[in-house]
């Protein structure tokens, strides 16, 4: 397909739209919409929440009876079925645009190729893989989710120049600067699930909230205790605010009656959760980000797992001394030829601190 | 004092040229000198080599008549003394310039204020300070060695995101990759001295030498080996090659007859080196800055004893566990408030690696 610099140019236009919603539209993907006459926008627009209109319906709004004849981009396959609102294709198709430009095809079950497939049906030229990686990029929750069936996971951790996330005695009050622990609540934000366990409740009683400048509109993240025996269900601002919370506990673990915070048992092998379980049992409630914010040894128990989508590392230029808690535990590699290779795909001075985005290399 | 913009200018000019000698110059400090007249250069040089002529003589040389009234814009202040050549003051006194701005004082005895003042006693106008902190930074290892009796030590390192710097069985070969390794040889080649100790000699054999492209000049460094037994002496790729080596070792070490490399005896403390005698020796033999490429025993005693000036790291995006050696041995830390806090001068991508240049904060 040969697309031109005036399609790119939509194309990246309608990302940067769809990405707008990045705090508000879970569980459902972030899309854009440019419509365009030539180099000309004549309307755009983005899905802003669940339940509301799609990207294409604002956009189209916008354009009135300029869309007849025009190029529709969107980031995402327009949807060919009645959901919280009508198919998108049916929109597009009603408008009389004479071509649509898609990033990447949908992956969901109801669409996966069906709201193409209408446009065409109603003569309308589709093209569809332009800047379809930025596209994945952008929904790479959403797209985790419904092709994995579980949500994506980013394990963000705050460390010093020495790898170490915390004091011998679980001290890790502050490593990172002022400008780093604001910056993690823009990734909180995104998240539709912060993921911890209870050794960091009852170390840190962190609240695991957004805080964002005011102005800011989000959807307050569910928030996850690992807590095998519910030890700590009775503490914890974890539990405290308008944020929801889900404790998960071992199946022979009996939660306290008068427990009002939801709870779940998942299963759990050796002593140790199945955290693969863990991360189905959260996309079948519809989380496609998961922020892990923990410990050591949760965190280190994910990545042996391979259950690591990307790292969020803050580095701070500080030393801690080789007594202090390591970046994992639990990771066990003997030889240079075993080291995990991880690849670094963002990277920036964040204050004083240095915040490195980085995922593991396909092996 | 009140410096314009084209003293600005011209003071920065006369920093990149003297710059261009950090291969070269040593054990002498990096000088550069533009003369202007107004906006104008009409004259620049640096100086190249001990021995060779210094800045304002190449700068002079280049104005030739139009020296006369202009103004003289030095990094360091020019020499009142008769060493390998003669006295700069007096050249500048002779060419008739005008005004001379000086980055810094010269700490170096016999110099210490008196070239500024013959200047001075001649009719110059002249202004000191302009960019003196850049000038510092550029000639730190001369300034550490004659204000401090001790060369300026920066502490290579490359290290895994999780703070490792070798496996358990002590192989380092290779964290970083090779945009990285090709980097380090850039700062051992503005070094006096590549310092190591026996442990890196016996693991990894390093040649210790300057590998640059090819028709970039420098003065080749001296690698020196801490070898409390000379237990090394008889092997490794250290003692190959055209660059100088020197072996420090316990005063109770008896050489071998036959050694014909340079040994010299430097006192031990409970079975480890004075560091602070190893530092005081090299500055005593003209080294401005020391580059210190060891494991983490050595690095750590350093760091340990309060004599790293800074820290050049190399981060590796891959993870080797927690099995794998720390990155400075016997850093003991007990608490956060105890934390060693450093700055981060620079920092920058190299290759898949990212570099931070590192100093330690003023307690």
């Amino acid at each position: 397909m040969n697309f031109s610099a005036s399609d790119h140019a939509m194309m990246a236009r309608a990302l940067r739209l769809a990405e707008r919603a990045a705090f508000t539209t879970r569980p459902n993907p972030m899309v854009g919409c440019v419509i365009a006459q030539g180099d000309e926008v004549v309307g755009e627009g983005w899905h802003q929440r669940k339940g509301g209109p799609h990207a294409e319906v604002f956009a189209l709004q916008a354009a009135g009876k300029r869309a007849r004849g025009a190029t529709a981009y969107v980031t995402l396959e327009p949807c060919a079925h009645t959901g919280s609102t009508g198919p998108c294709a049916d929109a597009l198709i009603a408008a009389g645009v004479g071509r649509v430009v898609g990033a990447m095809r949908d992956p969901f079950p109801q669409v996966d190729g069906a709201g193409f497939e209408k446009l065409r049906a109603a003569g309308i030229a589709v093209e569809c893989g332009l800047m379809e990686a930025q596209a994945r990029e952008l929904n790479r929750g959403f797209l985790s989710r419904v092709e994995r069936g579980r949500p994506w996971l980013r394990v963000k951790l705050a460390m010093s120049l020495d790898g170490r996330t915390a004091m011998a005695s679980g001290d890790s009050k502050w490593i990172s600067g002022d400008a780093a622990r604001r910056d993690v609540h823009q990734w909180r934000a995104r998240s539709g699930a912060i993921l911890t366990g209870a050794g960091t409740v009852l170390a840190d009683d962190p609240q695991l909230t957004v805080r964002l400048e005011q102005g800011v509109d989000y959807v307050p993240p569910l928030r996850v205790v690992l807590d095998p025996g519910l030890a700590t269900v009775a503490r914890g601002r974890v539990r405290e605010g308008d944020a929801p919370t889900l404790y998960l506990h071992a199946p022979d673990t009996k939660p306290p009656r008068e427990m009002r915070i939801e709870h779940i048992a998942v299963p759990v092998q050796g002593g140790r959760f199945d955290l693969d379980a863990v991360l189905k049992l959260l996309a079948a409630r519809g989380i496609n980000e998961v922020q892990l914010e923990a410990g050591a040894t949760l965190a280190g128990a994910f990545l042996s797992a391979g259950l690591v989508d990307e790292l969020l590392l803050y580095i701070a230029p500080v030393l801690l001394g080789e007594r202090a808690r390591p970046l994992f535990d639990g990771l066990h590699i003997d030889a240079m030829t075993e080291r995990l290779q991880l690849q670094a795909v963002d990277s920036r001075r964040i204050g004083d601190d240095h915040r490195l985005l980085l995922r593991p290399m396909p092996a």
